[in-house]
């Protein structure tokens, strides 16, 4: 049976969701054969029973899940292959950290240099809805939020990432010697980064850029988007 | 044979460094031996064959290991007992993590709001070092640092506990169901803001509060100071 991932997708077929890249690279260490099928932020209240609220949801079998850290539990539980977190309990626990934190470090302060460009790369039915939203959330509009962002990326590198090289120049992956859930979630923040903006994030740091291009090249055995 | 923990020193016997704490904390939970021996600042260069710039700095033996995260795994390789690192090596490289977040989160932001009084604890011949070295890295004085920390807690309380908060509402401790190094570390950076300020850290946060009298019980289990 393949899993079917409802996969966010702004114009010209953009797949930028950070969460749903968490599942992508998921399912591709475990080698789990799966299909996508895209959604637009106005669809989502359409998927399945209608009571999903975000994406990724996956489908698999007559099995819905939201959610991707819930998601990455169910493959573990679920299917062979690799430990997207090896240990259990103890290291699911230390998975929720990461999560955290990389939504204090990585995920708030980018948006406001991001924002305007997600807005520009979304379907223009979702435009409105985004707009709205996140100019509520950032205080001020999607243009003002994104006026020095080519002078802020230079403290937000030294910042965002100090934990990426803290791990990296100690160990090949987040997760040690192999990648695991760590590397999917972290993987998947930087890929909305650089999915969304052509801004210089790394600034030529080659233990950050092999990183990443690892985790894309194990994403990419997994096939889909 | 006992372990000797060379363990930073105030005055008033004060033990203050989040550092030296993570280090009593993983000996009480391997229940591995130790008694410590205070230094101050001005006394670390004394410390062994001269060649440590700080502390915990261990003898076990004939050995002498610095750094908590070092020591913390020298722990695990040559003690039985419950693993600070359950899964090894994966497991290391998840907790450089926390340590690297707990500094970017906790220990950074907090700097301005407890370089007073940590100034204030100390010896009066540690003092000077002091003040000299962290006002060059605040660019400030200790005292206009701490002008508005009474108002400034309500935000950090917010941020720098956020990833606390995470893992707490879903497991007893941030390692799981029973402590790890990554308790370890996040209780030593709490006890070190709590030995050195007065301040409402957890504004009444019964679930940051609870696991931090656990931690604070377990490493209590291991006896000195």
């Amino acid at each position: 049976m393949t899993i079917l991932l409802h996969d966010l997708c702004g114009a010209g077929d953009l797949r930028f969701s950070p969460y749903c890249a968490r599942v992508k690279m998921a399912l591709a260490l475990k080698g789990v054969a799966y299909t996508t099928t895209p959604v637009a932020f106005r669809e989502i209240a359409g998927i399945g029973d209608g009571s999903f609220r975000t994406v990724p949801v996956i489908r698999d079998g007559d099995r819905w899940i939201a959610d991707s850290f819930a998601i990455a539990c169910h493959l573990d539980d679920s299917y062979p292959g690799p430990q997207l977190f090896p240990g259990g309990g103890a290291s699911r626990a230390a998975a929720r950290w990461h999560e955290a934190t990389l939504g204090a470090m990585v995920h708030i302060p980018a948006m406001p240099m991001v924002a305007l460009s997600i807005h520009d790369g979304l379907q223009p039915g979702d435009r409105a809805y985004f707009r709205e939203s996140r100019e509520a959330r950032l205080g001020r509009s999607l243009e003002a939020a994104a006026e020095d962002r080519a002078t802020r990326i230079v403290e937000y590198r030294k910042t965002a990432f100090l934990p990426f090289r803290h791990v990296l120049s100690r160990f090949p992956y987040l997760g040690g010697d192999a990648p695991t859930f760590l590397d999917c979630m972290a993987y998947g923040s930087l890929h909305w980064l650089h999915a969304v903006s052509d801004l210089d994030w790394f600034g030529g740091d080659d233990v950050l850029q092999g990183w990443f291009d690892r985790c894309r090249a194990e994403t990419a055995k997994g096939a889909p988007s």
